[in-house]
């Protein structure tokens, strides 16, 4: 059984999407799976026709895959991944990203057979290789070079401070199993596989059948780029078998699809039983409002009807996201109407692979038929006040799988219950009147927890009553009006720096959102210990956690040569009110607090204070080590806080402590290899009180080393130094 | 069936927790449940027996309880909880937790009867008061005074900033079920509700019978105090009934209890099918491990056999948290086991409520029966080597569910499955011998998930090698040794600060941890709009939105005055090498890169620069107003990134625009309201580039009003405040 030969090899090359549709269903793909280490596929199995042409295109199978040995040797790949730093499993994820973009040809070509457009292909090709260097370039900006992530706050547990405890999140030490729907084989695959990736976790991928092909392509030159350790990703075409028996404690299982099925799987046995997360992400009733505020003439009425007829048609309506309720001020329903009307009249039907076609075709016969099953039951409560046969350019209209767009109006939405619960899958939306923001929002939770939601409108009051009000029960908000009308990503489009996921019916789960996705690969372990060692944990400098004092200056070292917990205490000043005068001349800051007598006596200091500004450059003062030396700029500071005030003949010190350390990347065109240090300061008083406390960063010069791409540097912290 | 009277009222008072042992057990208890506004409780139920002499003490029962109206109920009571900001949220659970700290020996006296002794009963009583005020204090520390929580930065979504998204979590609409455990009946409800209360949901508690009587006089004492939204807090005691068939897609479920019952009801149809997010912690195997470092005479070897020892005789081993499984060098088993020896010789078994008892009874001799059977299968891979029938100190060694503490070997642990598999909820340990780090971290992994992990060593690499191989499956871990011996709060105890919960056998969730536990209870939206509108839904200020200017600066407003977006744009000033010479002699920074022509022109500026901090203290002489104002000090500084050089002649000036204003209690003693305001500065060069920009933290008096009880203020932030 294992490793017959596939029928695609990584040569296999496609010009000119349109003459393709014909040629490739001659000769039937075999899309094969790849799980520890080879590839399989099997002669026989199931057709699977093209959407456009209803010609059997591809044959699937996963008969003879040992799917309790794929987990088994994905856990133990895991450990490759795992010995990767953040920002190594970074880079490695944005080259990927270059090696398939230079690919893409092939995957648009691919594409077409499967229904969509150009334009519906750009989403999930460029959009999904677009989440890889998302991924990759919050991970460099957000994250340590280190194994394990450091979360949120040195807490202090106890009064004397010898016990504190933080969060650490270490990657899981399993698999991620993906199951994914139909509508974006590539997209729906590299949205969960980024985040997995960069948490350290390998994944198992199951993508739906129907597009199952297309997803295989482009696994394949993932595993011929040899840019990712073996084993980071595999992959399972065909049925899932008794994929899901073989999952364990330390593996999680994220799903995309219907909310039965996720239904369905979150009961298996093996993933109740050993408490295996499990994250769904369903298709909603979405809706979009159109503000109360908003008149016909407004920019933001055309807004509204341009972005309910593209969430139709946009991938024949074959997205979790769309927009399926379209809530109206009752008095503009006739105006809408109208406006999608002229609108929908522009769609062009047919052959996706065609430059004319705007609509393609939906994934399946099989799928139109259960969109026309649902259209018949919403009109049980709805009426369809736009339809129509278009002609078709190509395709064919009983084999392909066309649908022409169709606009429902529900006059009584909220005693309805199909608008708010049928979701017809395809190019379909319904109208729902409304009167009051009140009467929107509670329309909008009919839908019982959706994906995303939209507000069409400019008046910010409107907005904000409204966002706040759908909040609870949506997983993403867009408000479009004319300011961001040109920039704007639409109603249906997840970014993966935001959520996307929803409550309830939209599944519960959470599939992107920057680094909240990445959490999801990793177990978060709160770790009680004394400073100095939490500090050795964490090589984040704790707090009472023992230092190290040198004869070498620690600006004297090298990024290479400090180390957490390098420590200076400075010599002594004594503040004078000449100094505190001076400042205030050569600054210009006035304020009454430093030099005016009679107003200071009466402020909340009760006397003249030293300008907060001053004690951080005097600090500077103390511990700054004038020559050059490979401390080459102070670029930035955080978390200041001015604790004590300091009067005239207060005396001063500081101690400076090496908090952390950040490798940095070369930029282009850089020869000095360098890294950021953090660097703890502590101003005290004559008294030993802390006057003020805040961290520095600082830049240094570190050895030249093996692996330095070409990297954007501080320009990810925004911008350059400054000493 | 409704509201027939409660037996115990709130004047009930026990004075002498020994003797009301004996006299209360003559008058049983009906802890009733308080749902929809009343009290019901049923003269029939099921009988529990005290742990202590086996007498009756309690009759319990839910019938005629309406599970469904409860719910429903709780999710109108949740409109009133939502209308409450975070600070107001925290002020009550204070006051709460204040009113409740003052009737504790009336729980204790309860908590006796369960047999539990004062100590254990300090953990469940104090320690779950203490949560209300760790809540209280986190949440006035760390959440803004809005009814939603602003979540992470601003991620900008296009390339000229008319299109920006960010995170907001709003409280899910509906209500909180909490199922708890029988061995914290205070802590256990207290732990939970704290943070859905924060978090804006009501809950409803539904507490183990064997404990419940405890649980209803807690509650009875909240729903007195008038300290909350009438709604906000449910009790059901006895059988729950069909309480989970009601639960819809705005509740969460949160269970504490068996590995077995989670996944039981993990998979109800109402759970699954409405995506209703499911929290479980279970008991677990958990481990401490004892460094191959240290030696018998060092102080962490006698810290380790103290550990063991306690863990297994507090609350008499029932505790989710406990030490199951104590990891030992082989060479030092022999000398372990006759250190506990000595220790678990010291423990007196009795009634809990005599000063001179040390350990009490299990929660009833159905529990001892299952611990019993328990020890008897894990014989089948290791043998007793402490146990023994110590003398008892009043109770009745078979009415009362007494049992002595006992202590396994188990010579072979890589390939024994009992001591892994099998928990003992009682006094119980087993010592597992190892070799080497890789072996122990092996070893505490066969436990599948664990909440809580040990680990007693004063060598940091040692620690830290375990720490990190131990991190992919435990909640939480402790380093124990000398230099926190004082302070640490041990094995078992989960603080509110930090996650309790664990993956795997441990049951998946996480029920404390700060502020995150908070976050279980909200539901997060990405929020996508122009930098206008967001600014107007956050009321943080989000760059690039409008902003308005005044012939007033904003600095002669007060707190109430001031709006966010207030800006103004500063006069220039022209930076001149006398102001850097200048600078760099009264703060004596002679940092080369400024005051040294020939090192600045080989350095990374290729020429002399100001200093940075010159730059952001001209900026305050730019925008500050001199005379005595509402703004009364810069406390802070955060974000500051320089990120263009500023040479001599250049010419700099500073927009300043208020951020966010968060509001503050005035502390006892004070008598001038104020506010924090938060500006973002940001300064640019004569050709508009940005120099630098930064988050200036400042003090504004505002206009007195209603409610102002006496708090801590700028000490929550670290202290004073500082010009």
């Amino acid at each position: 059984m294992p490793c017959s030969c596939p029928q695609i090899d990584s040569s296999f090359s496609l010009q000119g999407a349109f003459s393709v549709t014909q040629s490739i269903t001659s000769d039937l793909l075999r899309p094969a799976s790849y799980v520890s280490g080879s590839w399989h596929a099997n002669a026989d199995g199931q057709v699977l026709l093209d959407a456009v042409y209803g010609r059997p295109v591809a044959v699937i199978s996963s008969e003879g895959v040992d799917f309790g040995g794929a987990l088994a040797y994905g856990r133990k790949a895991g450990g490759l991944l795992r010995r990767m730093t953040f920002h190594e499993r970074a880079r490695a994820l944005k080259a990927l990203g270059a090696f398939l973009m230079e690919r893409k040809e092939a995957y648009y070509a691919l594409s077409a057979l499967t229904g969509a457009t150009r334009r519906d292909s750009w989403v999930d090709i460029e959009g999904g290789i677009g989440t890889l260097f998302s991924y990759a370039s919050a991970a460099r900006r957000e994250l340590p070079d280190e194994r394990f992530w450091p979360d949120g706050r040195v807490e202090r547990l106890g009064r004397e401070g010898t016990f504190v405890g933080r969060h650490l999140l270490v990657p899981r030490e399993g698999v991620a199993v993906q199951i994914n729907a139909f509508n974006f084989p590539v997209w729906g695959m590299l949205e969960k596989f980024a985040p997995a990736f960069i948490g350290g976790m390998p994944s198992l991928v199951k993508p739906a059948p129907q597009t199952a092909y297309l997803t295989e392509r482009v696994v394949r030159d993932i595993v011929a780029s040899g840019l990712i350790p073996e084993g980071s990703l595999q992959l399972v075409t065909g049925e899932p078998g008794s994929l899901l028996d073989h999952v364990e404690e330390q593996d999680v299982v994220a799903f995309t699809g219907s909310a039965a099925t996720a239904a369905k799987l979150r009961v298996h046995p093996a993933i109740v039983g050993r408490s295996v997360p499990f994250n769904a992400e369903a298709d909603s009733l979405n809706a979009s409002v159109l503000g109360l505020s908003v008149k016909p003439e407004d920019p933001e009425f055309a807004l509204f009807v341009r972005e309910v007829a593209r969430e139709m048609t946009g991938k024949a309506g074959q997205k979790c996201t769309a927009i399926r309720r379209a809530l109206v001020p009752s008095h503009l329903v006739e105006a809408v109407t109208e406006g999608l009307r002229r609108e929908l009249a522009k769609v062009t039907l047919g052959d996706p692979a065609r430059d004319d076609v705007r609509m393609g075709a939906l994934v399946s016969v099989e799928q139109r038929e259960r969109v026309r099953e649902t259209l018949e039951k919403l009109q049980q409560e709805a009426r369809v006040v736009i339809s129509g046969e278009a002609q078709l350019l190509g395709g064919d209209r009983e084999k392909g799988a066309f649908l022409d767009p169709t606009v429902l109006l529900c006059e009584n939405p909220l005693t309805a219950r199909g608008p708010h619960e049928l979701e017809a899958f395809g190019p379909v939306a319904t109208l729902l009147p409304y009167d009051s923001l009140e009467d929107a929002i509670h329309l909008t939770k009919l839908g019982r927890g959706s994906l995303a939601g939209s507000i069409v409108s400019r008046d910010r009051a409107e907005a904000t009553e409204l966002v706040l009000g759908m909040a609870s029960s949506h997983g993403r908000l867009l408000v479009l009006n004319r300011d961001n009308a040109r920039e704007n990503t639409g109603h249906g489009s997840p970014l993966p720096q935001l959520n996307h996921g929803g409550p309830g019916r939209a599944g519960g789960g959470s599939e992107l959102g920057g680094l909240s996705a990445v959490r999801h690969h990793m177990n978060r372990v709160a770790v009680q210990a004394d400073p100095t060692t939490l500090t050795a944990i964490t090589r984040e400098f704790v707090p009472g956690a023992e230092v190290q004092e040198d004869v070498v200056h620690p600006f004297r070292k090298s990024f290479d040569q400090i180390q957490v917990g390098d420590s200076l205490l400075t010599h002594r000043r004594t503040v004078t009110e000449a100094d505190i005068v001076n400042f205030a001349g050569l600054t210009g800051d006035h304020f009454y607090a430093h030099v005016d007598e009679i107003g200071a006596r009466e402020g909340i200091f009760g006397k003249r204070v030293a300008h907060g500004y001053f004690l951080i450059s005097a600090a500077a003062g103390q511990f700054v080590s004038p020559a050059p030396g490979p401390v080459l700029a102070n670029y930035g500071l955080e978390n200041l806080r001015f604790i004590e005030p300091v009067g005239i003949g207060d005396t001063i010190r500081t101690r400076l402590t090496c908090k952390r350390k950040i490798r940095k990347d070369l930029r282009p065109g850089e020869t000095r290899p360098t890294g950021v240090v953090e660097w703890r300061s502590e101003i005290t008083n004559q008294d030993g009180a802390l006057v003020a406390t805040y961290d520095i960063l600082t830049l240094a010069e570190r050895a030249r080393d093996g692996f330095d791409p070409p990297e954007e540097m501080l320009s990810e912290e925004g911008g350059s130094a400054q000493a």
